[in-house]
């Protein structure tokens, strides 16, 4: 069945219970805290691609514990800024990329930048981060890496870098650091929450709007209930074997849910879904955009999956970005 | 079995007796004779879908029998022409699409022309031109649209209106007429293959390169035979039912197979190729390339299917199109 | 989920608000007014293709805009008519096929008449008629051909050829014009409600029972809805490439779902539905069967699929034609 | 790959060495001769299903040790006899099917004689013959059933019922004992193989000619090595579980294999084959058909699969049997 | 959908009306009244296969109509009996398997008899008991053999042999009579529903306690409508090809249903459930459970599905034989 | 095609030219080397998981960089030992499991250690092992993980790992360290090769034989090449990401190839394969086995799969283990 979860009326009244742990802010607070000595310079380097009508620029920044974390920065060569600014976070198994990936914002005149995720890059981007002295890009394996305690889980790490990210991008001059909309699909989508909620609560200047398309990472025991695609499926192959351990599970998931970082951001926010996505369910995504704190929309695509609006859904992106920071 | 054909070491060697009418090219002599009438000054109309660092427009052709065919033109905005241009044929089932899926080429510098197809853009680029005056663009049926005959057969218009697209491009004041690269990947090699060949006949200054990325149309008779996806699979169906129709079908095909194409092809070619590709499979697309009648080299991507190089692939472009044309 | 769909239960009792412009009526009255102009007298040619017992004929009539549609019409040698007759309309994807196809209702002392399809006949059954002068017999591409507006749509020129089928078979000598079921499975039941209606309106004889084995076109945004299986999928693609147009396309479609033709048609009907059915989901076979104005039964299949009541339901058909016209 | 066989260059020339045990004759005659004692006179009693045409009866003849086996006899109405007959083999998991199923021959002007399979029937034509006191018609498991020793395999049960079938028909006043065709399609032409054979030892009247479509239970161990589909996947499974009786099973099927029976049939045959064919693969039927012992012609569909040539094949039949028998 | 079901709340609720014949008592009493004359003395034999700390024994009993029956003893060779002992029934396809698939209890000091399956053993694990003179183990066909009468279907003689196997083991020296568990999963846990009801019945000494693992031939009819996968399946073919017999096959069923088993009997019981179990569905298995008349409890297993929990579910075992048998 | 690898005949004799860097053995000395400062002492701790019979063990000792690994040591307890040992690696994915699923061999009088996999143990067998201070048991990821270079690969801690768990095994005082046979399957196939080549430069009394099933690990470059199953396909979607890592990642695979390892191995070894093994294909075990430098005999299941024997392979292994070591 293509519309195989409920039907767009439910969805969009569907705001479940919260499964959040009582300590989260803490935990966060904790997190973030003990990662402040680990921030350092961000470096740009100018690299050439052969676009010549962009500047395009390799970054590094201090990411959890200070381990270096990649990205790219491009921005037109033939705008004056400081530049309204967006930062992208990838899909699962995916890197930065190669530049070539990236024209669009800046061909529109905005500066575009794409962080790189530690251990990942080897699915459908390529990437350049390792996480941990051992580990460069792998395919596989990261929903379930960790999973026995909030505090060994991957996705600590990677919401830290996330939440650094800005910082870094704040610190190029060309970045107008008032005017960053965060944005990302799939798990992108999920670091976004993440990113919206944490840099509320440590980053003097946090981002103005989010762009989150159907998104991952969030209300998570349903989509595993419900799904049996990758990535979820690690989850539940996880569980399938270790029997015992679905509440040790779930309450590590409570963490780092989406639909709990929601209910924390109030930035402005544009979601997307496809009626038809069997990775992301819709019933999740909606959870999370109902459950969202600030003013957000919902782009609704209902004969599509998890490609969702494609670039259609850029449009709604240039219109969203420029709505909120001009350009 | 991934790599489902043959080793590569036999690949590089494959070059087949081609299947070819002693009337090929009086064939398209006659074709293109025929359609001299139809010529008529292209429309260029600047637009505006907000990416302010280049000039994009929607452009109107007149193409088979004067029917009106749309494109897009991109350019950077801040570069002097006339430019070093390429054009693009789009593959099966997709359109011209939206403006902001065509920023690359422009950021690196040059003009992009991007060919709508008749009828089709309904499968997954959205597109804008009807196939005669009752078909718009639509999913699936191309492959034995008028297959009875070479001249009913849909890719006789369909070659047609991509040879007027050259012409259209040179005809716009930023483009440079002498410096045109012609390329696409999968239906839109099979188009480039044409295109090449057909130029060279019947345009005084044709293309300078062509890219041909994963050709469909080309060696279609063994494509039937070791592959049994969309859209080859649409031939198989038709005779799996008209089993009476073999040889018209493969007559007919003949005067379009990419392979008899490349053997007529002087300019130099970049192709590539993904041994995994079950839609355009590896022996098929040697078959193009070790026919070709000018200097070609082949890209090969040991584990991708008709995805082939993606981005690492685009890298290669850009160094084709510089090679070729400078810029 | 075999049984995917809705309980039976719920199904018997299925009566969805129906999704009909309210130009419905008018738009076939102009469209089947503006076709008179082109009745012209069928031709019918014997043809010896082994079956003695038979005679059977070669049919030609004047469909859509005037524009040739062949048929076959077989009857008993060693029957004096004029004979209770039968016509057949084919399934998604097939033409009339070949005359060893249709020896049965013969067999049993009815004549048969079986449609050609305009364009199809390339996917299950062989067909010989063309759409236009462009489009011999095709795989695929059917259900978006023209669904931009509905006078481009290609089911108005095929349900105009289907009317005048009716009038081509009463126009023969052995067939008694007052005794006339019409029929057909999938496609075929869909074209069969859309003639019931309409021949109604224009045919002072109309036929006199319908037989309607698991329609398509029914219901059929609800269908895209709960299956993705051809042919409906070719809708879902097109929505899925062309995000913008679902209104668009769903006003087309209004003006030939079977639903709406069903609440017009009074002459008794025989229905049947596989409750397993992915291709024709049983809940849109029931909207039509729940909205028929005349009085209909239904055959329902517990354990079957599309292929519904095969050789048992051609029992069933017998049984009601005989029911009918006698014989 | 769908031709995932040998070429067809290959395939006409591939006539592998046969695996026949010393004993084959011998266990045939004393199988057969055991088996006379059951001969007993068939029944048959008129039904009327609504074919007015045709004058249609139910068969009842002793089969296997005396067991009552069922059958359809129809004939044309207006036709004096002796009639030229055709006798038809079912395929795997078929019986007789219903009377309206089999109206083509006799509208042709031949009798048809239509055996019911002992325990099949189940699968996708009805029958109503019972394999012993327990076991009716039920799904599955015939290729493995009593596969230990060749006295008790199912076959061979089987085997005996056809055998006898050809008398029963024989014995029948409006069929021409002399002018009789045997065909049948998958099993049906595993069956039709192994009765041409032993009806040339003890029927001093023997069929006149064989029909073998795509003949099942020929060159068996090829085909459990390069397919994995019903209803050879039964002895794959079989042998995957009971891993140490390989050389038992295939010592059985050597008895009943199609290749060791064509190899000792010399009336006249018509094969066809699908070169897509992964029930009954290209290379099991040529080896059948290249043994053959008489004269055979080979029908190749190369872009059809078990289906074979589907009504285009039955227009061979027709040519076929007119030229074996007149009529 | 994975978990494709009702939810965990409904299911635990779930207690259908249930489908049971009047005469559901008096057929099983009259089934086993005409058995009584068949008992006769099981044979043990033992056997060395290696495992020196067990004594292993070949059991040979009288089954339906005395027909022979095997079985495997095992048991600790350093322990003094009699012992505790569980008898385990095999799911769908398999036999007694090898001695080494059994050295779980017998290293837990308990004493276990395996049940071979009368003609099956060819699908997963190797049997060596035939159903009747003619079929030995073979693959597939037993779920609707001889299912047109409660008398001649094949589950009566299984559930009769099962019956029996308790006598038999009972006979034993080694193992004590008053202190048997009975066991199986899926096909196994129907035969174990039904022999917990039957020894109720006729056996002085019945079991003392039950393990119902994710039971088959539970509630069939709605199994039949939500899963498709074998063998379940082999009944919905069965139908979808024999239309008219669906009331004659569930009357039948509903002699063998689980479900009216579960009502009688009232021995403690074990049972377990996988919610992804998509060949013995959840809802299936709690109307077991929830209609069964003794005290029972459920393992839930949300991420598993027929595999259910393996290793983990072994541990269960251990626990709930040492509480109900001590030991 | 289910013996989609090559005939038995040409697998026979398949024996590739190996893939092996220079500097193979000195990076194993290397390895091995640096590690000896990491030996401990190993600890046992009896668990009571219900097995009576025997003495079951919870093992804790030093593998990679001293890091503790877990596993099981169980032994008959009614035997005196020294006991002649086997060790067991696990298959992709698991660990080292529950106890109850090692009950075999110490029933037939052998000691049984069970090593855990770091990392591993949530796919299929539970586990109890970290991979570093961070990832604990986790789903997926490994065959990729650290791959750029040999020093940071996954396996070349988990080789070391294994050649430690030898001399674990031998430290425990019923344990007789003369007579120790190593096996696994798949994975576990591999380690095994691993560490009988490397027990025999690092240990003085290496083990005494190998079991080595359907090894995985072994040949990969063609592997890759004609299965895209898990887990070879994890390298497949890396280099189908990381196009330009095609060099890189089959260096790093050449120091972990099970050919190279064969082919450094004496110790008598028993394989085995499945013709239709599509996980590790049977060209690769025969690569392995062709080239091992030892005694090997081949177990050959020509219509099973990865399963290969199952419990028929037990009887094998126990056959070989008493041929080796006695018992």
């Amino acid at each position: 069945m293509p519309q195989f979860d409920m039907p767009l009326a439910d969805l969009q009244r569907y705001r479940p219970e919260r499964d959040e742990p009582t300590d989260f802010d803490s935990f966060w607070d904790r997190t973030l805290d003990g990662q402040r000595v680990h921030r350092a310079q961000p470096m740009f380097v100018e690299v050439d691609a052969g676009y010549s009508q962009l500047v395009t620029e390799d970054v590094t920044f201090a990411g959890f514990d200070g381990q270096p974390v990649k990205g790219w920065l491009l921005r037109p060569r033939h705008v004056e800024g400081p530049l309204a600014t967006v930062i992208t976070y990838i899909g699962y198994g995916g890197g930065r990329g190669l530049l070539g990936e990236w024209t669009g914002l800046p061909s529109a005149g905005y500066a575009h930048f794409v962080m790189d995720l530690r251990g990942q890059g080897a699915g459908h981007r390529t990437g350049d981060t390792m996480d941990g002295p051992l580990a460069g890009p792998h395919h596989g394996g990261f929903m379930t890496l960790g999973i026995q305690e909030p505090d060994t889980y991957y996705y600590r790490r990677l919401f830290v870098d996330a939440v650094h990210a800005v910082s870094a991008a704040q610190a190029h001059p060309a970045v107008d650091a008032a005017r960053i909309v965060i944005s990302g699909g799939s798990q992108g989508g999920g670091i976004t929450l993440a990113t919206a909620a944490l840099t509320q609560r440590v980053n003097g200047t946090p981002p103005v709007g989010a762009i989150v398309d159907v998104p991952f990472l969030a209300h998570m025991r349903r989509a595993t209930e419900i799904v049996d695609t990758a990535p979820y499926a690690e989850i539940s192959r996880y569980l399938g074997t270790r029997r015992n351990d679905v509440d040790t599970v779930f309450r590590t998931l409570s963490y780092f849910d989406g639909v709990n970082f929601a209910a924390r951001s109030t930035m402005p926010a544009l979601f997307s879904v496809g009626l038809l996505d069997d990775v992301c369910p819709p019933s999740c995504v909606f959870a999370a955009h109902n459950h969202y704190a600030g003013p957000a929309r919902m782009k609704v695509y209902p004969y599509n999956g998890h490609e969702q609006g494609g670039a259609f859904q850029d449009v709604e992106h240039l219109a969203f970005v420029r709505e909120i920071m001009g350009g």
